[in-house]
């Protein structure tokens, strides 16, 4: 088993009244004034925005308001939002998301950008730039997708460059979890928040080599809660009690618990976010479900990792076979009404190379943990395996 | 699903140079020397002592020693080593434990006691005296048992007062975890910490209500890495990746990480701390594998948590029928080579009064969560089913 250093300080607020705490637990933490930013406006419509505004008015915390953040979030934003929080007469002290993933990491860059002096994205496009403490950062939830809320990275896009990077930015501080609130998001963006963590925790489970007992079997464990979980949530909208363990295994599935001693294999998401910063109109679950669907028959036929299809074929889906067990995980996404076409994604075979050449440049920035260390040839292969459904 | 609060803010160094980093973590905390409390000396058979010294010596920690930490540690030494941390003259900035569960206990009191006025013993005995934050605590973990490396728990014992209390009192800052170390253990040590985690994730199991699918989940995935982990140790004691993710799992099994939405139960617990206030000489997981054997088919047959039996049968044990997983779960102690009989632990039916009582005295002070809320005649039914084996 490798080495490693596991680090998840982020103070989880979890349950239907965690809104109704972020106030004093801002306050407590010496934060006075906060900028807030949000996506696009559903917060006004679930009542997340009237209960965070009411908590922090509650104890004393003073706010500005910054909306506009888009799903595949990008640079140029978080650099409009840093200009405001730089400002010395806003008096801001912290950041406060209040949304999903996105909204989420681009406060956990903001509040980095406040401290740096450079610009935010030279931190995203060189890794041995490390950023220094930022302020702090708190979130309250609205998706349960990223984990995010509670694990260290963010990704943002850069349009210009054409280019989507993730790094290690920073934890927040505190988050608040009301799973309830995500009893009014539409289908799809419950699928997309699943297929994302399920993809992360296939990821870390299909890995060099199989030691880790303990990371294997917790990852096995939150596959099967969140394929159960998502069950009962389709079946009614508004089973509490499934969304809250939704919410909880998807905040595990990412925070660094499953991922002592497993190298992990990161192909699936980069190839996505090749595919996103080529068209960002993409949703990024619905790029990984493409892919997904695609590349696990492709790495069982290569012979890579069998022994570990093996006991993911028995415990997951409760068969030896595992082109059974392959056909069960083509049937979930069916089941879950992702997309599993190219042209589902408003892709064709002719987006392929521009979209290959886009990964071969990210994977020369960063180069991803794998276990199958994909030539440009192996990345088209794997599209071209997308085509012929 | 109930609302929590997860918080698990310390920062783990796991693998086989982890002792050889505490130091450079312990400078990089601001802290220039630290109270280092040892137990009985078999850090200076196994190497930790030589390793963690030069460590701190490397990175320019200085330090004063403190030895002779017992099992069941002594609220008595506790005050000893908070006189000597309080002594201005000595600088202390820092608690280091090395050591184990109960020198790790310790080191947590020792902290705060520095930082509080009274006798540290008025903070576990009145549940209403809330410790404020003490002096910083860093451990070098040498046995896999309580979890205290991580969890923000600690239980001192009061022999004057017949009392052994455990209260949440704060988590280390940083701990080095090398599961090299404990290749030198005896295996009656391995035992006992197999026995306390397992008895933990038991407890944190069969709990009111069953709506916490991921908690479940993960906690019945720890269960069966333990019982894989110690079957592995028990057949190579120097198999390094067995140890550790028997370390790692120990350590999940207790931080908090199995509890979120799971109410658990604390009878087990709560007995055996009664047991061992009795005679100070008995180990905790020896007591713990005593009652254990006798608790759950009791809780069984009164028709308590049959859901969570069944699912528990079937994941662990692979098997549909309860009463078969009862009586592999008992095969498994006898594998263990636990104790199971109460004169095994040297008490005898004699004793059984005078441990009820102190049951009885502990629950008022610190009432257990508990699935079955135990009378003293309760109590008296499951230490007399002991008897009967």
């Amino acid at each position: 088993m490798d080495s490693f250093v596991f680090h998840s300080p982020t103070k989880i607020l979890f349950g239907k009244y965690s809104i109704e705490k972020i106030g004093a637990e801002i306050k407590n933490y010496g934060v006075n004034k906060v900028l807030i930013l949000f996506g696009g406006g559903s917060v006004k419509i679930n009542g997340v925005y009237e209960r965070t505004k009411k908590s922090l008015s509650d104890y004393g915390v003073a706010d500005i308001e910054f909306w506009g953040i888009q799903p595949n979030p990008l640079v140029s934003k978080v650099r409009e939002a840093i200009s405001i929080a730089k400002d010395v007469e806003n008096g801001i002290e912290g950041i406060l998301a209040v949304g999903g993933g996105s909204v989420i990491d681009s406060a956990k860059a903001v509040g980095i950008g406040v401290k740096y002096q450079g610009d935010i994205w030279d931190i995203f496009e060189d890794v041995k730039k490390k950023p220094n403490k930022g302020l702090p950062v708190f979130t309250v939830l609205t998706i349960s997708a990223t984990a995010s809320e509670m694990d260290i990275g963010a990704v943002l896009s850069n349009p210009e460059k054409k280019l989507k990077i993730g790094i290690q930015i920073g934890f927040p501080v505190i988050s608040a979890i009301d799973p309830s609130v995500q009893f009014s998001l539409p289908w799809r963006q419950i699928m997309c928040g699943a297929v994302d963590s399920l993809s992360h925790l296939m990821e870390q489970y299909f890995s060099r080599p199989n030691e880790s007992i303990t990371s294997r079997q917790i990852n096995l464990a939150l596959q099967k809660s969140i394929i159960e979980c998502v069950k009962k949530i389709k079946s009614n909208n508004e089973d509490y009690n499934a969304r809250a363990n939704f919410a909880w295994s998807v905040g595990q599935a990412l925070f660094g618990f499953t991922k002592p001693g497993l190298s992990g294999d990161q192909n699936i998401h980069y190839i996505e976010h090749a595919m996103s910063a080529y068209n960002e109109k993409i949703a990024h679950g619905e790029g990984l479900a493409v892919i997904s669907d695609a590349y696990y028959p492709i790495l069982y036929k290569r012979g890579i990792a069998s022994d570990q299809f093996e006991e993911w074929a028995q415990t997951v889906f409760g068969t030896n076979s595992v082109d059974e067990a392959l056909k069960k995980f083509h049937d979930l996404y069916i089941f879950w009404e992702t997309p599993l076409k190219l042209n589902d994604i408003q892709l064709n075979g002719n987006d392929i190379d521009a979209i290959v050449d886009i990964f071969d440049r990210q994977q020369k920035i960063k180069r991803p943990s794998a276990i199958w260390p994909l030539s440009k040839e192996d990345a088209k292969e794997i599209l071209k395996a997308i085509l012929k459904k």
